[in-house]
């Protein structure tokens, strides 16, 4: 138990759900589901369960530093490591295996995203127990897969193979988001599985994979090794991280390492990505019209999604069908959802326009 | 000059431009053109420009005093007359017509609504003045014309006929609403103009009529005929008021008197009635959109109305065409233009369901 360690990363923008999440308030940090807990929360109070709270490190911007303070009294400061600039998933994973090494050089570790929802939390916290049992006794970088459920296009697919190791499959490949018809032949073959983005492995697992694959970022890092878990670790950090290659840890090294095994996992998992996924989860009226946060009166209205960040308002809708209505702070966003993938376009453009304003 | 008095009309709760205009605040209290001046400031500002402001009138409902005073400081308090409730336009201009007779017999009085547009002022201010004399001279009633630009079934017409007294027409008929099929025959024949709702007359005129075709009312108010313009008005007012008859003047007596006559005018009037007619004057992008005093970023959008009362915010609107935005305080209203005439059931809906917080 005391050897179990886990790293939540927390530095995403999110801007797919702009304009509730901001650059200055991500969507981690938001409680989109009215439980009095942010997505963040939620995730830190799930792992709290079977993990030492001393033993749960945030990655993030060193930008969302005081609100992951603020949000999580539990943890010290020293559990907080910063990231001075944004190097996708990869280098954020050295960091903090590298500081964690430093403190515990038998850690197995899970790495999970800050923002998913798991709706069932005991077959969740069961799976990553026996994950974290797998990567103690075993040399290998695990995945947990998910079933599909349908042929969804926004997901990355991870191939299984016939080779088990206990309960956990061999990897065969990695894929990309794949289109409709690929991911139906995916679906249908049930040889695929969505890739949840959580990850287990013995941070010495994890670190010769590195050196393998992302030999530059393990040069780097070596470089302080003398210095992770010490008051010299920021320094080292703020001059070392942001010369680390831009890259994700899928890429970098799950898609190219050879002891790749997928534990396949059913607690009812959702990568809270965008407005169209909150949506499916959302509890919704009778027209298919899912209304978060505030009051709304809708008139031959069917299959929107309607938030507005405060309860105290009222939204009037008539006659649409399928949009995203989404209003926070001093940004109303009205747009289809079929184009919901366009909302990193339309911040893309505001910020042109008028800076960082409504960003 | 001196006997030349003006009663404007500004105790409309304006419900069809919720949520801009609410019930503690309508629209002729608004700035819709971002000129610095309300729609009842502009009106104010065109007749004081040819009648003295001290015969400058201007009733309401009680419920507006403040904000008339706010608006308005230029006048006295005593050219504020207030309705203790709201019984449509007959009462509202007796109430006026008893008030300034006692102020001055002889008194000529122009009657506007205090939510209309006017764009040509020259030619206004010429027309009225024209009005003035010619009810000076004859014991008619005035109403001021307009020749239809298109056919449009929103305004009442005024089929004029061939008898004619100097520049001013016998009106043959008032007519309601006509449908659309009735609106462009209206408009093809030559004969009928919209009913501007700006009204002019001796104030024995319209007292004489009263008494003819609303005896009721008459009798009413001459039970207080020596109270107007003394400190008692006000007690009379509260006790009788209320029991008038709830009913307009165009009802109650233009369509029924054969003394009244038109003016033919042509200064680019709009009744400020509706979003519709808003985003008919509204200065309009390429395509076709309205957009009042917020910033936008629209894609694939036209024909819509988009209206946010906070020059500090951004909309982004995707995929919408021929919509109502209006945004204002606690509400957001989205809905189809074409259905803009439901908007006063959403109120009456969202009173029902939330008594006073967002009207």
């Amino acid at each position: 138990m005391k050897d179990n360690y886990c790293v939540i990363m927390g530095g995403g923008i999110g801007s797919r759900f702009w304009p509730f999440s901001r650059e200055s308030y991500p969507k981690q940090f938001l409680d989109f589901f009215g439980s009095g807990r942010s997505l963040l929360q939620m995730t830190f109070d799930r792992f709290a369960k079977i993990i030492p709270v001393e033993n749960i490190y945030i990655v993030t911007n060193e930008a969302y530093a005081k609100l992951i303070a603020e949000q999580l009294p539990e943890i010290n400061e020293s559990q907080i490591l910063l990231e001075p600039c944004r190097r996708n998933t990869a280098p954020c994973i050295a960091y903090a295996s590298y500081h964690i090494k430093a403190c515990n050089p038998n850690a197995n570790i899970v790495v999970a995203p800050s923002d998913h929802l798991i709706l069932k939390e005991d077959a969740f916290l069961r799976d990553v127990q026996k994950g974290l049992e797998f990567v103690k006794e075993n040399k290998a970088l695990v995945t947990l897969g998910i079933r599909p459920s349908r042929p969804k296009t926004g997901y990355g697919y991870i191939q299984s193979s016939d080779t088990m190791l206990g309960d956990f499959t061999k990897v065969k490949t990695f894929t990309e988001k794949p289109n409709l018809e690929l991911a139906k032949i995916f679906q249908e073959s049930g040889e695929f599985f969505w890739n949840s983005g959580l990850f287990l492995w013995n941070v010495n697992s994890i670190l010769d994979a590195f050196e393998k694959f992302l030999p530059d970022i393990t040069a780097r890092f070596n470089l302080g090794m003398d210095k992770f878990n010490t008051p010299e670790e920021k320094d080292f950090i703020q001059e070392n991280f942001p010369c680390c290659l831009n890259i994700s840890i899928d890429y970098g090294i799950m898609e190219k390492a050879d002891n790749v095994y997928m534990l396949c996992v059913d607690f009812r998992w959702a990568d809270l990505g965008t407005w169209g996924s909150l949506h499916d989860l959302y509890k919704k009226d009778l027209n298919r019209n899912a209304i978060l946060k505030t009051n709304a009166m809708l008139y031959e209205c069917s299959g929107n999604i309607i938030a507005l960040n405060d309860p105290n308002r009222l939204v009037v809708v008539q006659g649409l069908d399928d949009f995203i209505i989404a209003e926070s702070g001093n940004v109303l966003l009205i747009c289809k959802k079929e184009d919901e993938a366009r909302i990193k376009e339309f911040v893309a453009d505001a910020q042109l326009k008028y800076e960082k304003e409504f960003i």
